[in-house]
């Protein structure tokens, strides 16, 4: 498989899970003080996973769990947000400047803050109650948030289980998913790469990494154009734009809200030659109960979209780190 | 102006707002009982209006007051919404299958609601506790709502002066925005009438309606492909695949959220030729005072895109209500 380095993807899974133990720590100590709010905090990509970190909140348990988009907080604000609540955040560079402006005004208000900044010394890392650093598996670490948060309340009770099957088997897993995708990504990679657009269609976990993949890899890194729609509102509008040119990605997910993607993918083949479907009911997970599944679905789907995004680079010859206008012109 | 019946258009308005003493009275009833969350409700159109509502509220108080999409709820659940919450929801025919379905379990559950059903004897209008009859003005009935709410809980002292202003100059200043604007709207539709694609950007209130006429009206109605993007997230992705032939509206309201969209429109003119700014500052509102033009600008703005629409439909030959798969096709 073209640039994939497999030892170095099982360390980073690894290492990520090495983690849990400052954030039960971290999240133990919150939970013996009590607390009236957790508040996901991100812009762009880390609101997204934020918004994934709610869903899985929600259907699992009753805690008060939102995600806030630090662009809307800086002018709207919050006033929910109190002393007695807590914010958890994510960041690579620790230095976005809507990101430090939000946790500025946070802190004023004497919220309990946690924070994944990869870069130490940056100013986010300054600036958090709770500092932890390891890079990359943003979604990991929000999940292992949520998932002691629902612990610590008696509403998932399978922590211990759960946590032990990743702890065994969850890195070997997601190599085992990139190298069952690589053949297919590269069929869609040829199929797609010059799309003059594409929708991109999921629901529950599923949304905020569809979201991210449109906007985020899609748009950002390749330079095409996308939609992404949340699948619960594909009926309501969206529809009637699809026919059979038209370029359509339904990621399904194994959550609560599969049926609503389900839909759409059974839509799709009535009106449309040109539709996909990614499914992680398709991947194996080894040593991970199949009622686990639904939590870890869009980790499956993106070692998916890891690969397509590996065979578009490279026949679109766009190196994905290049930037048209990000951090590259006053705006 | 062709396709305007203006006193059609004053009569709705001024009929829409008569029904705040009925709001008033469940609003009122509901607070003197006690509730631990407002929920408003919806699917595509609606959800999109119970955005805005949420939005509205944000910026002015620290009320439980959310959004919840209906097909979502069928699937994932919420487990905040209890027999002391409140549900607010709203339908033309009353009959919308995911909205049956959740209010189904929201009864179940116990919570009260207020339904704004404008078809009388309509499956909904027997499920809500409280059924509000009249066609429209969604946005004004919703608004009602949250500001009913929040003047109880002492967060709107400017309730009695604000709906004052309201009642005697709101159904004519909108009126008058939709004649200001008609010029303007023919311009605009015969410059983007066939576009291929059309990025719609807003913030705050004006998010929803954004995201609402991406969807609802150009892509249901005129069969127009679109993306809506809120502008807190326009410079975390989808900058990248905008240049001089990108078709980009912004919408610029004047609520708290104001910045995020005016920084899309500043950075726009370095590199796109086909951006349109419509703002709702650039309408009078004769009779209002300054402080309360945020909580209208979406309606300012959605009589700018009434007149937009109009000229689309006669350019493209295309009458707004035939579709093409809704309703038409089992799926």
């Amino acid at each position: 498989m073209i640039k994939y380095d497999e030892q170095a993807e099982l360390d980073s899974v690894r290492g990520a899970l090495a983690v849990r133990g400052k954030i039960e720590s971290a999240v133990d100590d919150i939970c013996q003080k009590g607390y009236d709010l957790v508040c996901f905090l991100g812009i762009g990509g880390t609101w997204a996973s934020a918004l994934q970190a709610e869903s899985h909140a929600k259907e699992l348990s009753d805690l008060p769990i939102i995600s806030e988009n630090a662009s809307i907080y800086n002018t709207t604000g919050n006033r929910r947000i109190t002393d007695k609540s807590v914010v958890i955040l994510s960041s690579v560079t620790g230095s976005t400047s809507e990101m430090v402006d939000a946790l500025r005004h946070i802190n004023e208000v004497g919220a309990t803050s946690i924070g994944f900044i990869d870069a130490p010394g940056s100013t986010l890392a300054g600036m958090v109650t709770h500092c932890i650093t390891y890079p990359e598996n943003e979604q990991l670490k929000f999940f292992m948030v949520v998932d002691r948060f629902m612990s610590n309340a008696g509403q998932f009770p399978q922590y211990d289980e759960y946590y032990a099957q990743l702890d065994a088997h969850l890195a070997e897993d997601l190599v085992g998913v990139a190298k069952a995708a690589d053949a297919f990504a590269q069929d869609f990679a040829e199929k797609h790469h010059d799309d003059a657009l594409h929708y991109f269609v999921g629901a529950g976990e599923q949304y905020g990494s569809t979201y991210s993949y449109a906007m985020c890899y899609w748009e950002e890194q390749h330079w095409i154009r996308t939609k992404s729609i949340h699948a619960a509102e594909f009926f309501h509008g969206m529809l009637e734009v699809i026919d059979r040119d038209t370029n359509v990605t339904v990621f399904l997910g194994e959550d609560a809200e599969r049926p609503l993607a389900e839909r759409v993918a059974a839509f799709l083949p009535k009106v449309c030659s040109r539709y996909t479907l990614i499914d992680s009911k398709d991947y194996e997970l080894a040593g991970i109960s199949p009622e686990y599944r639904g939590y870890l679905s869009h980790l499956v789907t993106h070692q998916v979209t890891n690969r397509i995004d590996i065979h578009i680079e490279r026949i679109n010859c766009h190196p994905m780190e290049i930037r048209r206008y990000y951090r590259q012109i006053a705006y």
